[in-house]
């Protein structure tokens, strides 16, 4: 580790042991999920660095734009407009939230029973190992579900840059009209925090940027509907987690080269794993980085994973923003109408969400689905059952896990996914 | 069991069988628990023979309500107005969800990981054992917590009256605009049920009658704050219950009659227990009809309850609504303004009800407080913790219990709740 980063990291206030002992597991679990698997584009080789430097080069980029008076605003939800933070010239990072750490402090806060990802984000504050929060001008809480709601009041006992954006609960006129308000809001917030003015030019900029980064995203979903399937679900998931923490333009540069290598290996009939290997598509929860678990169980049992319906996938980037406005409140409008529309299992009633498991399970010729679902989040839990009884009713199969980021049920889950995938060929 | 009631429930399409097992199980436990208390006021007389006709009396005097052509609305939450249903000349009955029935049936429809109280209601439908959903001619839910919310589009399969009301989760401009329009949506799907135009004057006689029926229990409250407790906080949680089922007004007449009573013991220095006895304030999630688990624990083992810092009491009925309007749209806005200080944790923030555990732990003189938590209740086990910091912070001891409708923990809690008595009496 070289002497700069260590003492980028002590300035950033991180406990820098703990810190040392979380980039060891994170390492050693990336040596042995993803620099294990045979076949990879060379493209990933890109993300191999990003992932090695996830806590080096890029908190080091980020604090040299700091330096030029560039803002860093940190997010736990893709709810939070990437657009209007690029638009005044700030930068979006997704905060940590993949990993158990500091469990037992965490539990003096919050319910044992509580979500991993929620008591994950506490763990990292209270470890002090996330270089992208103690390193952020401005935290985005959210208003999804009650975990999060109210997990954001305690938080903002623990940290003193907590914004706290209100979202709807129905896709009613009056939902509409909140979720504008709310990204008005956030618009002044981000413009007072950065002392930039977001014009016309620098929404539609933003826009186009981030619009950009969908759009290549959406080109390796399409390619992974080929078989053999060119990528791996793990290399697609780690593709779906980067783009939460690169800089946009050179993600959507190398994401487009690895697309320009996947074509080429779809010509030549190669591909990660055999053709006819059992096809799944994950849909749940979202996985954030360290949280390779179930894919790596998936990948390793015979099948390939070749959707991702969740924040990180699919749910996450599925509509572009439209920006054709002629006005800037025409474009606000749009990125409203963009947001609207995510499927999150927060709304009721979500009945998208089941349309979108089905379009996607046609698209990616899936052979079934394993529904992800974390431990004590209530709303994707509540809704596996009617995700479940409508794939039935389609005769596609599906799995139903619930699980947490311990690794103590590690081998009854692969039990069960095996199984899953023997049906699957049968 | 009379004959007549048998086949008023067999035309309300209730499964006799099941419905007689439930009954014999409310009995019984009402006879143990309730009969069984010592030196009760004799005006609980009155609540024992509503209790013993909730499924029989109760249940004729609605279907001949229906017969005259009044409409009967259940509901599961206190942020349904009793006032726009009174309005329309129609009934608000509360729907059965304090006790497991037929779980098994329940957790194909919801994950086993589902609170309690919800796991209930959908019991109650699904053993066919709930008169008061059964003979419902509209069943509001209300987009509370992500349990709830969700469960309601699942309920929505299984009867075809479930009207869904949104609510907000900030106590915003946006979100009192939310809930005015949500009253005003509700007031129209009344009036369309009910036939009947609600009126500036029927509205306000019925705001009359609710705030008298809240002015009832507001007295109930305040004559608890004497030593010794001139009634059980069992007796007093009944009241409470019962007013979600019973006539508002021979309610409120019969409960002015109890604190008639209660006035005379209080100058005879005649109570429930005796002086001294440690004092304790329940706070926390609801206890719905058969939910005396912890309050029979509590007073079994050597404590009094004196208040019920929850939708069944005081979070429910805390504010009366301002009649005083000159308009109905003044009427409707005092309504939505009386609701919308409702400090259910559903909100964020709700510091409000950080202040009102203060104060009637104050104004009941209660020697420590019970934290009442269902198990997978987010909102409410989230809220906990600050609860019991700010009353640490206070010198006022705190028990946080996390429990469910079962009986397998009742050793553990009694031990539990005895050492926190021994604690107060120290």
């Amino acid at each position: 580790m070289s002497n700069e980063y260590i003492s980028m990291w002590k300035d950033l206030g991180l406990n820098l042991e703990s810190h040392d002992a979380l980039l060891s597991v994170l390492g050693n679990a990336y040596t042995d999920i993803y620099l294990a698997q045979k076949d990879r584009p060379e493209g990933m080789g890109y993300f191999d660095f990003v992932m090695s430097e996830v806590h080096g080069l890029r908190i080091k980029e980020l604090l040299d734009e700091k330096k030029q008076g560039r803002k860093i605003i940190g997010s736990y939800c893709v709810f939070v407009p990437e657009e209007i933070v690029l638009a005044a010239n700030a930068t979006l990072v997704g905060l940590c939230s993949g990993a158990d750490f500091a469990m037992e402090e965490v539990e003096k806060y919050l319910p044992r029973n509580t979500c991993a990802l929620i008591k994950s984000a506490f763990g990292f504050k209270l470890g002090q190992v996330c270089p992208y929060l103690e390193g952020a001008d401005m935290v985005v809480g959210e208003n999804t579900c009650d975990g999060k709601k109210k997990a954001y009041e305690t938080l903002g006992s623990l940290i003193d840059n907590l914004y706290v954006m209100d979202l709807p609960q129905m896709k009613s006129v009056n939902g509409r009209e909140l979720l504008r308000s709310e990204y008005d809001r956030f618009k002044t917030a981000v413009e007072k925090l950065t002392g930039v003015a977001i014009t016309f030019d620098s929404l539609k900029t933003a826009i186009q940027t981030v619009n950009a980064k969908r759009s290549a995203l959406h080109r390796l979903y399409t390619l992974r509907n080929n078989d053999p399937a060119p990528i791996s679900g793990l290399d697609a998931l780690l593709a779906n987690q980067v783009s939460f923490y690169d800089n946009p333009v050179r993600f959507t540069q190398s994401l487009h080269k690895i697309c320009d290598e996947l074509e080429t290996r779809i010509e030549e009939k190669k591909g990660v794993m055999q053709e006819k290997t059992p096809r799944i598509l994950l849909s749940g929860c979202p996985m954030a980085v360290p949280n390779w678990k179930l894919p790596w169980i998936v990948e390793t049992s015979g099948a390939v994973i070749v959707g991702e319906e969740s924040c990180v996938g699919e749910r996450g980037t599925r509509n572009l923003t439209d920006d054709s406005g002629d006005t800037i409140d025409a474009l606000m409008d749009a990125v409203t109408d963009r947001y609207f529309q995510v499927d999150c299992a927060i709304f009721t009633p979500n009945s998208d969400r089941l349309e979108n498991i089905m379009q996607m399970a046609q698209a990616y010729n899936a052979d079934g689905v394993i529904h992800y679902g974390l431990q004590f989040c209530q709303p994707y839990l509540m809704e596996s059952i009617p995700v479940e009884k409508m794939l039935e009713d389609k005769d596609i199969p599906c799995l139903r896990i619930e699980t947490d980021y311990g690794m103590e049920d590690a081998g009854q889950l692969k039990t069960r996914v095996e199984a899953f995938i023997e049906l699957l060929k049968g």
